[in-house]
């Protein structure tokens, strides 16, 4: 059986067809390969990392099955200098990245591999799927968080996420970025992720009416008591849940918030929150949901919407105004030669590249350095490595450890690149030794 | 172990906790949810149905394993009642739906799910997730079919797909909406889906030089020779080719295509073509990638652009301008009664559904009734049973009879519905019965 989620088949046939064109050449000298985005999605002042931790699960469990091989034997459309090739390929490379969490910009490789080409390359594909991904929404989510200081946010996206893994990834993603937690269960047991939910308009629409709804979900859950209000028309639902409360009281239930998923938040939030204060219920907070993202969040609560927490979905874990970043894994390097790619707008810096951080008086990134491996600075150095010979260097990073990474990096950051317009960008310095290699490169390359 | 890709937890904790109040108060009677979109894209003049075949497996394969009940009760969360129910649960329902491959419009539904009401519920957010994707790929993938007449269309979006069952997702509804193939290998295992690939930039960086490369490349692929030309200069790289063909003739081998990945795609294809023919190889065709999408391709062909196929990835695979339909899964009906949301912009019509399609004298479609499931009409009748009493009527539908379907609705499509700009919305009638039936469950619910 061939699971197409997890199969080394879950790549570009062009893949394929370029080892069997390694194989039967010898071309199996050390490649340097790395990922990095080339330009920054409009209104955005920086990236974050995320998604390292299941590149290198990748590369660990990286082998051909049995059926694998069937599969590309009976296809006739490879040689046996492939299929012999793939039939024991194990990654045996290195890995060097910026940690997951690490703010970073456009041109900065945030992972490097370094293995025999067959194997650098055949994994290209489904790192960059990876990776890509992770890191769209974790960069999309530290704007969420920017945008909402101190708000419990909650990822709700899962069901217009593109697919089962977007679900999950997104669900991590966000939560590094320093999301509070998800709706989709599984990232619980999976990611130790803290999940959150409450009901959907189709449980109120299952009882005869909103208030025996109302009455039936506090019962059943008790201590996470949160009524959603705008079924039939949000400020009566409130009125419903001023009266409910002490009946609820009686039996020791707190009505800890109610939510709004529709119309205008603002608006509702104001009138909601007067409903609630004046039926003494002050301790019952009001959760938004519907159509949210960093600019609308950030538009709520500039303008005093009484709003405690947000369900963030479909805009965030599809990143609806920037879908896709303009990334490439390249190879920079092979048998010891500096590669470059020329292309139109796509041109590369050749070489096994490391990035500098620096920082200024009061802490904030100040700028950072492109540099070649083997130059020295006196910053911060950006990538380490995660892999040494196909193993890991040390155990998985705990996720919380990877969020309080996010976390203090997002406190370094300077307040213009924090914006949600667009912001003259980071300054990245690309050193000389970088530049002359490129040039030299470009001589030698015809 | 819990596959988090194919758990029962891969849903929203609010199903649970929704389950859990059902559970309690003993509701478990049949409920009717319908799915379908409720609002068209910017610049869509139609839908395309996908994702059905992977719904009903889903259904098929619902059930919640030990390590799963495991974790339900060891978090502490829910009680006795709801783990008990979940333990045993199977789908028990019935499903109606449209072919995959119906072009369909907003608030009809393309799903119905007929079961006892946890359920019901408890699919609705993986069912959402899988039609919605598929759907939203399809659709654009028609309208790339539309702007490419008799083309050659491949999908190459996997690296930048939201996770790995996007782009396995991906592969099949291009597939299914007119496109050729995949580059994506493993959807030739899974699915039988033709896969394309060639080379990428890295082939030819790591060899001496280019011409090397080209030579490499094509003896080792002989009969599928795709050379990419633009990794330092496309017009050089075109003129390299020429000079390699003879050599490759003698050796009986074929140069089937050029690939160009950058810059103006009109400009280097006429000077690439000019190329090409001045050289002999009128037979040798041009493929074209990067950034593409159904605009890009309408305007290229409209400009004559003398391309032969199109590798069309990202913007396809992330549905770029528009990366989500604002779609739901809505209860209709509850122990025989109609129920109907009315949240501001989101009011759903009641009762379970029909869908008549009217056509005109030429064939076309000329106007679609949305009726009440009892009643009956003259038209085309979409939504077919799939599924009674948890069971399939019917095995799968073949992948090539779904592809030749929507092929044949495309061509039943009014011409005004495939313009690529804003177009006056198809015309989707409500019954009078739906209208009334509308009435008097506002007038029930209050």
């Amino acid at each position: 059986m061939i699971d197409p989620l997890r199969s080394p088949l879950l790549t570009d046939l062009y893949q394929l067809t370029m080892l069997q064109g390694y194989f039967d050449h010898g071309m199996v000298d050390t490649a340097v390969f790395e990922f990095f985005i080339r330009k920054m999605p409009p209104k955005r002042g920086f990236l974050l990392a995320a998604g390292l931790e299941q590149v290198l699960e990748f590369l660990e469990g990286l082998r051909f099955g049995d059926d694998e091989l069937r599969w590309l034997r009976d296809s006739g459309r490879f040689n046996r200098s492939l299929i012999n090739g793939l039939a024991g390929l194990r990654f045996t490379g290195d890995v060097y990245a910026m940690s997951e969490g690490t703010i970073f910009y456009t041109d900065e490789p945030i992972l490097r591999v370094v293995a025999p080409l067959p194997q650098a390359q055949l994994v290209e594909s489904r790192i960059i799927n990876i990776l890509h991904y992770q890191t769209l929404v974790a960069t999309k989510a530290a704007r969420c968080v920017l945008a909402a200081p101190g708000k419990l946010l909650v990822d709700f996206g899962l069901r217009r996420t593109h697919g089962a893994e977007a679900g999950i990834y997104a669900a991590r993603a966000s939560y590094i970025a320093g999301f509070s937690g998800t709706s989709t269960v599984v990232a619980e047991p999976i990611y130790g992720i803290p999940i959150y939910g409450t009901m959907a308009h189709s449980f109120i629409q299952a009882h005869e009416s909103e208030e025996t709804a109302f009455e039936h979900f506090s019962v059943s859950q008790r201590d996470n008591v949160v009524l959603l209000i705008d079924t039939y028309d949000t400020e009566v639902g409130a009125t419903k849940v001023v009266q409910l409360a002490p009946l609820l009281r009686e039996h020791g239930i707190h009505i800890k918030a109610v939510r709004i998923d529709s119309g205008d938040l603002l608006e509702h939030s104001r009138r909601v929150r007067a409903i609630l204060d004046h039926g003494g219920l002050v301790d019952t907070g009001i959760f938004a949901s519907g159509n949210l993202d960093e600019f609308v969040l950030h538009r709520l609560l500039a303008s005093g919407a009484p709003i405690d927490g947000f369900g963030v979905g479909t805009r965030l874990d599809t990143s609806a105004d920037a879908p896709y970043f303009d990334c490439a894994y390249k190879l920079q390097e092979y048998a010891g030669i500096a590669r470059r790619k020329r292309s139109e707008g796509k041109a590369t810096w050749p070489g096994r590249k490391q990035v500098f951080r620096y920082f200024d008086h009061a802490g904030l990134m100040a700028e950072d350095e492109l540099v070649l491996e083997n130059e020295t600075r006196d910053g911060e150095p950006l990538l380490q490595p995660f892999m040494r010979d196909g193993r890991r260097l040390d155990p998985a990073t705990k996720l919380n450890e990877i969020r309080e990474r996010a976390h203090t990096q997002l406190s370094r950051l300077p307040d213009r690149l924090k914006a949600f317009s667009d912001t003259p960008p980071y300054p990245v310095r690309v050193s000389d030794a970088v530049r002359k290699l490129a040039a030299r490169v470009d001589a030698e390359q015809i």
